[in-house]
């Protein structure tokens, strides 16, 4: 295989087990007769961050971006080539190699939803209201505005990639940069705790548009719209987000070499 | 004592703590009259996980498999060896030796029940009710429904084990592997949260077991039955689980070297 | 850019995050219609402690002190210069230099406040009550005692100082330095659930007076008093803490090379 | 000031930061109308997971011992010498040096302990009950029962000494070493939650011993018995539990080298 079949499947297992851990704990706490029945949002964040922690970590062949917005935002950063360059498995940033990692995000995340929907499909079944299973999918605003719901999702997502640029931006006098998975991880945990309240924080057109798109396919009993005329808020939004973390990293955090 | 007994002592003393610490929090939420009571799923999920940190340093021996899903995982993947090799405490991988340590991590689970019962006698004499006794040892279903239930624990334990095989994939340019057990602690909570709700994520079939072996013999006061026609699902799904992710790795998980 | 420009825009970009995510969580669990609505302290503890996380990596040009009384802590243990030394980015210790780490952080810390209004801006819109508008923003106390209220501040601005202090005091043997924010982090999370109770845990003048500023500003429907009969509580407090723990460290924290 | 000197300051210092943070925890969640009332049992043992932490950072001179039961176990272990060796600040293993760390432990639990209730002044006058004010110093068993209430001390305790045992036996091939303070946080925080329901985990005679002696003396409003016939149990069961785990590591935990 190619490199970039490589990476296209590296982004395709992170995100497919990102989604699968992220979906899961939505459904363990919203799902008729689970174990984690109204465990609380703090629950649900933890739930995440360790869901972006097993996902960087089995993509680490590509580099482990899992989400579009850390995508484009990395090519309004001026990336020049993706994946892993420590190991010699790269591919230089041009149309293709961008439209690779999407595609792969969004065909990863909704292998994800599905196996979420088998790990809970007695729940799913047993649930008689249609809105807490496509909350397991997707995300829905608190009070529903468009102009208001894309400016939250948008700060939110600048704050993710923002700070994953910083990341990379420590220098020799920093481990962090060698902790791989943990601080990305506790890092969206945090954005969710604190961003998180208006929109549900899907930061990432992937992990929305997926299991969106998994839970109109899939015969769920009893479930209901999949709410497309929301749909393109945690999509557009996102990409704003991450492409102006992009190109504000630019001039607000400094190399240092 | 030879290299084997070193190792299998390990694994035994390992698969104890995180027995004793895991069931522990448990009966910890569970029982009456104790200082956690009631204290939620998250709690339960956190106790799971440094259980498992606890559990991974005392028996850095051995590799700190201290379960048989991640024991044959492992050999499903290919290894050739068990053990530390930092230090020279090897053993070849064949009958004998995976035989030793799923036996270790068998009596380890029982050993370290016993404690928990010891530790809690007051509040397990306290409880009226059975279930919470049993529920204390071993894991039972939401829904029961064996074939669904055991694949929700296939599914818990292919994370486990995929992930776990993705830290040692790192490469140079990760510290993930020198922080030894605080990663797979993290992840154990994550799959807690996340994969737990439907069936409690046994995801070992030491973990589950020999608990059930202890609470079947231990003179519990007021216990009930100890449930043997579920026992087979959270020992069979490990199992099912851990090799599939052994084999899935092997391809989708390359060798960075 | 001279150096001192760079450290300025640092610190303001920290301080923004710190505030941002912050100020957030608290907006997240008080107001209307949130999904974190009534999601606990423990929550809001977290919230802060990632919130410092992801300040302090952001800033990383500057040290990151992304507080005055961190800045002012580190004056009275005797700093020389300020900025970061790995990377030869330093200004001399001197009026103008304090002056100007004061004056970023509170700028950054109000266009911080700023920001979480226009994430949360719906919820302010839904939220009838005026104290958990103001509670979003700025600190206030359980039982109102200006006497009592300046003991607590000083005393959690003390443990913060004292023991960031003593992060650097390590030596070669820990490699918590290498850690950079998580060590930080995971102590403001333990100041804000212990010593947090009685007045909110300001524990950094910039983090309470900037957000109140905001308030104060800000068109915010149904918005009541900004409460500056106590602002100077979470102002002088932490100064007073954080100059004790750099005088005191000199005595009791050994500098080890 | 001579070696030993240092190391007793040292002691003190961490116990006193260790209490303070840990009897804070404690009156958050007990006294009335603080912010972080009935906030669980979750928070209160990420509390003391966290006072561990700050303790350890600034204990580093003394290699951070803070209780009784770690120095003896230490000892029991066959220590020979006591402090940082990394730096050279080191003494000789002898009944001085037991007696000068023990004793700065017991100093330092009563100071941190008088902090705790000046942060605290105003809830611990506004609450009307006793029991919650001895309960923010010392703690007491959910059913009390001598006997079993020790055995429940002896096995938190053991699992403490015992795992930090285990830490600085991991050889080269781990970083957990030169994590510090982090792991033996984590550590406290599982056992908090898995074995702290019985006794509310003293595991720690200075812990438990030092807050009663400042129960016992400070004219705190309205304050009932210090229960001085529960108070040897902590004190015992710890120092059991402690000497059992030097000795067994002896044998289960073998030294690689």
């Amino acid at each position: 295989m190619d490199n970039l079949g490589v990476l296209f499947l590296s982004e395709l297992v992170g995100t497919a087990m990102l989604v699968l851990l992220g979906c899961g704990v939505v459904a363990n706490v919203a799902l008729a007769k689970t174990k984690g029945f109204n465990g609380g949002f703090l629950m649900v964040t933890f739930g995440w961050g360790f869901a972006v922690f097993a996902g960087v970590i089995v993509a680490y062949a590509s580099g482990a971006h899992i989400n579009p917005a850390v995508t484009l935002g990395l090519v309004a950063n001026g990336a020049t080539e993706f994946g892993n360059a420590a190991v010699g498995l790269t591919v230089p940033v041009e149309a293709l190699s961008v439209l690779a990692y999407i595609g792969a995000q969004l065909i990863g995340a909704i292998i994800g939803a599905v196996i979420v929907w088998l790990a809970y499909k007695q729940h799913f079944d047993a649930e008689p209201e249609p809105a807490p299973k496509l909350g397991t999918f997707s995300t829905g605003p608190g009070i529903r505005n468009y102009a208001w719901n894309l400016v939250t999702e948008i700060i939110g997502t600048f704050v993710l990639v923002f700070v994953v640029i910083g990341f990379g931006r420590q220098g020799d006098a920093s481990g962090l940069a060698s902790l791989g998975a943990l601080p990305v991880a506790l890092l969206v945990v945090g954005i969710g705790v604190s961003l998180g309240g208006p929109t549900g924080y899907a930061i990432n057109p992937a992990r929305d548009l997926g299991p969106r798109i998994a839970h109109a396919i899939l015969p769920i009993k009893g479930k209901g719209s999949s709410d497309w005329s929301y749909s393109w808020v945690p999509v557009v939004g996102p990409i704003i987000g991450g492409l102006l973390a992009g190109w504000v990293a630019l001039w607000l955090l400094p190399v240092i070499t």
